[in-house]
């Protein structure tokens, strides 16, 4: 039987026996070795590249690589056959989701300035960042024949000193260290507490003096996963840290990751790559950064889409899928980090952002919250850009959400040089109508150069393409020119920057697959818009704010999202990036049990439209994938302009 | 350096390398080979007897072992020191407190019906039967385009249609299966329920159908381990177990084991022997016999004393043992089986029969509740027959409690051929006065081999030697016969089987240092009743009752325990044993909500006197030290028949 290795660039290797005839991507799937594959290996994304570098491998020619590229040794996994034993390098740039551990979110300083006004703007609404942790320090009489009370109610009493008419518990953990803790620190002890209403709950006993009170707010998206390491005293961020959802490897889209996790020890692999392989990491280095233990963690609240967090708690998402498309929870009770070997304490309550519906999840219950649409008398528009758009509108009396799938374009996915939003990523354009040049902002520090394209600068790309003629309202090249070129099966393509302008190893481009791709995501966004309007009997001409949160950053021009047909035609200045408002809304839930009420209030006042059984919603996603739309009558502003 | 081999009699072996001069019975702990020792190696009890193979062994002398025994190669391996490579043969009868897994307590007609007559008695006292948990058919509609329920909240909605007004909460072990489970069963299920007041917890989702409610009672005693498994809807007794407590290794007595605990792993190993070598089989045997997987435990008690919980919860024992003697708890909260990895479903509470001092533990307060005491105008008095001596005195308006280390000699440790109540014990004994003949009864089938002497029958043996004057009342053989011989070291001996007669590798005998253990022990027991009864101004004659509680087994002759001075001379008819009380106790608490509520009420109101302390009980002790007594007019029905 063929043995393959797989040699990452860092010089670690990965040794495997296959049967002759495994397809690469599957023997690298069952071998742990991550490489990315939006399209869930089905030759359509071009993500999946490997260079073959000795022995027996059967490749399919295809459009993602060139006919230099393929004579370098480059193959997409997804494509290849292994015949015999064969020697594969698994470019760093293939497992760039998992891999790339950096602070993304919250890492610029306009992100950290909108996440402190979205905190200021909810307690401005009357919300308390309060919650109900505490750390109290005690000292207590020592034992003596004449005083042989137990060290737990010696302790117990100590504590109700302080607060009477609770009854105070201990946590089984505390009880096992009790002794051993009062005698070391010769009965002079600090206590982390919970209070339950009627009850108090000893979470930790540890040695008197300072002790932090930390907790961890986590935003799983499909594609991204951002956290925050915070002080539940007073709110202060400790670390923070981002990284791809390590499930990337098994689908891009939700409905890849559950057809994945029904197969064979599927649920449990899903899980180990949201929690082992994802998560534990981030709160491993965010403790590292802050300097404390991961037992320190006390209190965790997760957002996410409703997919997402019936993975990471392990509970079957398959019929979530299939009509009538049934979660098993909205809300949930008694998961502690233990129950999923989080690296927290263990008795950490993980505090999921309550779902609404098998597509409108905790992410966005979250995210409303932060937008504060929920508290204003004007109507107000939500828009979620992550792999899943979820659209919410109303306001302090009403609510209604509905979900579309976008796919990953938003945040690089499916685009052959997109990327995250991080060191190399092309965020913002603008090209010369007459030589066609284009001039672009790249994330990274000064003589960065391009890698490729993250979400607002495919926008930008896109939308100057658009206005510079240079693309047809189809998305097809209309223009010729030294940066744009055809290939040999005929499909156009421009470049923002050659192989030698560029930091890896091609040139920096955007096709007509790519552009077709985009389209079809910002469609599917406006027309989700256009259908909950109209389910509502409204029209764009009563929103009176759009709130735009998502992984797509700051740097989103929301004229040129207008141009493209993305977002309704508004006036610009009622566009409000508000960043990634889950996990900011995660943050609320974790800081404040006012807010951690109010979030599970906004689901139980929010309704719910399934858009596939819509009946005008393909037809409306038909009309939407042009630019800017089949009806130019909807975008006044962008008519205007062409003329 | 040297490899040892130890070698069982079922033919398995274990191999360790060791450093040359390791005494053989630290060689065997470590590597985990089971050898009594209840004596913790000190070269007292001789139990720890091994045979020698071949190879290099350095062994000393003992009593212990004969000369032909010597020859023939029995060794003590606590006096055996390991100086080349060598084999061991470790009998099965060394490793008999771990190894014999089999039904003791209750096993006997006898021990049901005393057991019955308990558990009739705390009902007929008024403490309801009746316990929070109940199993609930459910039929749910499925949920459609138009019911799209998530699945939590359907299953409750459909528990709340019989409990109305109470929250009703899903563990996260039911979260999980709960999507799987409603589609496999159609939404036709069975639910296991917790009723904790305001709130309902859902322990379990099964297939609808019959399901047995199971909940386990243990007993955890020093020396012996004992257990039932029991349906909670009717209170049936599904299965029994009973065992060596494996910690047995590790000393004998609780002082032994906590030494043993604090040395580096201690704790862990002491846990591990308890929960992991003894519990644990114990529980997998009883669901074996009774069909049932472990999951299906929802609920268990365990009475035992305060030593033994401390090191079953896994919590440092060490104040304890030392001045001012100060336990971790009396009650405990929060303890699941999970957190002691017991195997039963992992979000079963374990409920600890609450402790009232260090030395009084949950083994009296349950056997407390099954006397009875607590519910009678009278004074009686009760006594547990254990590795530790537990005395309480009272009545309905008071209760007083001490302890005194008796030993394992009740239970046939420290006693050369003493054993357990089992197969081959001899539990009853009668003497002829002048041909200084034994007659004795044999646990066991007909035509059953003597092995030893279990507490009954050393109590008998005893008296009956001492009734016939072949031994004096300080316990040394003053007449000659054929069955009375003494060794080189001029120690008497009575035998009562000769090694033809016996089931084992020699005679069956006692001698003048069991005798002596077994009064030290049983003048623990009088001196301990006498500084209680003093320290409340109370005399022998005020007592109305005696219930004697303890492994000792139901075969005691209380007439020859109050010859030898063990218990008051009060009328006979007053006298009642009362079985493992603790295990009765333990079983009532399982079942019975009213029960486990006045445990705790007991408890509460039981006064706990230090006899280490006591100025006054080491001269009781050194007075009992005698046959009968050294104040003869103690016990005048004794010197009656004497005369």
């Amino acid at each position: 039987m063929p043995n393959v290795i797989f040699r990452h660039e860092d010089g670690t290797s990965v040794n495997v026996t296959v049967a002759a005839g495994e397809i690469l991507l599957d023997v690298a799937r069952k071998a742990n070795v991550a490489i990315d594959a939006p399209c869930s290996g089905n030759g359509l994304c071009g993500k999946c590249r490997v260079k073959y570098l000795s022995g027996e491998l059967e490749s399919e020619k295809t459009r993602h690589i060139s006919d230099e590229e393929y004579a370098d040794g480059w193959r997409l996994a997804c494509l290849s056959k292994v015949t015999g034993d064969v020697e594969i390098l698994v470019p760093d740039i293939a497992s760039a989701y998992k891999s790339r551990m950096k602070v993304a979110d919250l890492s610029s300083r306009e992100e950290v300035a909108i996440f402190d006004k979205a905190r200021e703007e909810v307690a401005a609404s009357g919300i308390a960042f309060q919650n109900i942790f505490s750390v109290m320090e005690l000292s207590m009489d020592r034992p003596t024949l004449q005083d042989t009370m137990p060290d737990n109610e010696r302790l117990i009493r100590a504590i109700q000193e302080h607060i009477e008419d609770k009854k105070v518990k201990l946590t089984y953990q505390v009880l096992r260290k009790l002794p051993d803790v009062l005698r070391e620190q010769k009965f002079h002890v600090s206590v982390v507490l919970k209070d339950l209403g009627e009850q108090v709950m000893v979470y930790d006993i540890l040695p008197a003096g300072e002790q932090k009170l930390c907790a961890a707010a986590i935003d799983i998206g499909t594609t991204t996963v951002s956290g925050v390491l915070l002080d539940m005293r007073d709110g202060k961020i400790l670390a923070k840290a981002s990284s791809g959802n390590g499930q990337i490897r098994y689908g891009a889209d939700v409905i890849n990751r559950i057809i994945e996790s029904r197969k064979e020890g599927g649920q449990e692999k899903l899980q180990k790559a949201i929690i082992k392989e994802t998560i534990n990491p981030m709160l491993d280095n965010m403790c590292r950064a802050a300097e404390i233990p991961a037992d320190h963690i006390y209190h965790m609240c997760v957002a996410s889409n409703t997919t997402m967090n019936h993975l990471f708690v392990g509970v079957n998402a398959d019929p979530l899928r299939m009509e009538p498309y049934i979660p098993a929870f909205f809300e949930t009770d008694n998961i502690s980090a233990g129950d999923l070997r989080l690296h927290a304490h263990a008795d950490a309550d993980v505090i999921l952002a309550p779902n609404i519906g098998s597509y409108v999840g905790g992410d966005i219950t979250a995210g409303v919250l932060v937008s504060m649409i929920w508290n204003k008398p004007e109507y107000n528009l939500f828009i979620d850009l992550g792999t899943n758009g979820e659209i919410v509108f109303g306001n302090s009396d009403f609510m209604m959400s509905c979900a579309c799938s976008a796919g990953p374009a938003f945040e690089g996915g499916d685009i052959s040089c997109g990327m995250r939003a991080t060191d190399g990523a092309i965020e913002a354009c603008s090209i010369d109508a007459k030589t066609m040049e284009p001039t672009f902002h790249i994330i990274g520090d000064k003589g960065q150069k391009p890698v490729g394209l993250c979400g607002s600068g495919i926008i930008d790309v896109i939308a100057e393409l658009f206005r510079c003629d240079i693309i047809s309202p189809k998305g097809k090249f209309i223009r010729e020119g030294k940066r744009v070129r055809r290939d040999e099966y005929g499909i156009g393509s421009y470049v923002l920057a050659f192989k030698e302008e560029a930091a890896g190893h091609k040139d920096v481009v955007i096709n007509e697959v790519d552009i077709d791709n985009f389209i079809r995501a910002k469609g599917a966004i406006f027309s989700a818009i256009c259908t909950l309007l109209r389910s509502l009997d409204f029209d764009v001409s009563m929103i009176e704010n759009v709130y735009v949160a998502g992984g797509i950053g700051s740097g989103i021009n929301m004229k040129n999202a207008v141009t493209i047909g993305m977002f309704p035609d508004v006036e610009l200045d009622k566009f409000h990036y508000i960043g990634n408002s889950s996990l900011t809304g995660a943050y609320c839930i974790t800081m404040s049990e006012d807010a951690r009420k109010k979030v599970h209030e906004i689901a139980h006042n929010m309704t719910y439209l399934e858009l596939s059984t819509d009946p005008g919603y393909m037809d409306e996603f038909v009309a939407a994938c042009f630019i800017p739309h089949t009806d130019t009558s909807l975008f006044p502003s962008v008519k205007q302009e062409e003329i």
